[in-house]
């Protein structure tokens, strides 16, 4: 039985990708006692569109937070790959949002909240996590954000 | 009673500022078991200095660390919110010191330092921490530093 | 009697440096619970390269790998001062790769495994570790990569 969850994800038409796996020697998770730690993320999805770019000029910042939502995907992605299921979370305790973006770009938050908007409508409270937004000079594969994140766990 | 932490905070001639509540779907602060996070905080005071632009070529060495002082004035404010009593804090255990600067810029530590002085200056060997100092591309609203922190409370 | 990782090291011909001390107010590392903080590593080793520059223009990717293997070395040697030893290493939980890069940078993956390719090689699967891996807009003392590290620990 799938649990509440992935009931929820269903429900906003959401279908997990496969977890990707790291092509280096590191993992994209861990679970250590009650945390679990996800690995960078980008916003690569097969089939969806290609985030590359910097924000301020080649995207803009509703698009960037298109890219952020993917991230925030691919980390629960991760995360049903590491505890089978994601009723497991108890609380998403903190994102690390990199945009890869213009020097004079201002408006990160709105960027980030793409992810952070997308796990509290799929986690509910249990979503809201602290989190730091901040600009990259640039990200691997020249994607336009780059999330990591941090779960405590049942 | 006010506690130590905050009879030294007068000592200082410091008011901690009213926490700042996030405008989006994060949370300035989580306590999991014994660990308190708090998000990435901007140098942004009410009444205070406006601490925006590039460090190298807007914003001096010695300014910027004004800056990073504000964000620590700032964790402390979270800090206070969260614990109520900021005597509970047992060690700051780590701060995350993002500073917007120019490409060949090189002198973080000095910068981030702003912080680090402070949070020693008002919590002793309690606020000796671990750290990362580096450079943002850019940063939230086009800010000189952000800094978010990690401690471990009782 | 020496561990069995500090036998793997001198195997590989590597001596841990002697651990850096920081000039500021803030520590190398701190033990909390089973947890071992590591601030951020640059990748000076004394009598060792000068890893100094922009990776993509002056530096080119082989080199900065080997940038990020010194910052590995500094956060074993660190990790050494702060366990006695480090037989008492648990798992490598994270690494936070900042790659100093031109704006268009997008091998930052390779770099950081010159870090992530060392801790497997001298630790096992408690060397595989989840990470981030982002371009700065600069980095401390013009440096070409720092790297943070967190560790379970016994």
């Amino acid at each position: 039985m799938a649990g509440n969850i992935e009931a929820r994800l269903q429900e906003l038409g959401i279908e997990l990708p496969t977890a990707a796996t790291p092509a280096a020697n590191y993992v994209p998770f861990h679970i250590s006692k009650n945390q679990l730690f996800i690995s960078g993320q980008l916003p690569l999805i097969a089939g969806g569109p290609d985030f590359k770019g910097k924000v301020g000029t080649d995207i803009d910042v509703e698009t960037a937070a298109k890219a952020a939502k993917a991230c925030a995907i691919n980390i629960l992605a991760q995360a049903k790959s590491a505890l089978g299921e994601l009723d497991r979370i108890e609380q998403c305790l903190k994102l690390g949002g990199f945009v890869n973006s213009t020097p004079d770009f201002a408006d990160h938050p709105e960027v980030v909240n793409g992810a952070s908007n997308f796990l509290v409508e799929v986690l509910g409270d249990k979503g809201r996590h602290t989190r730091f937004a901040v600009g990259a000079g640039s990200l691997p594969r020249g994607v336009a954000v780059e999330i990591d994140a941090l779960f405590a766990i049942q």
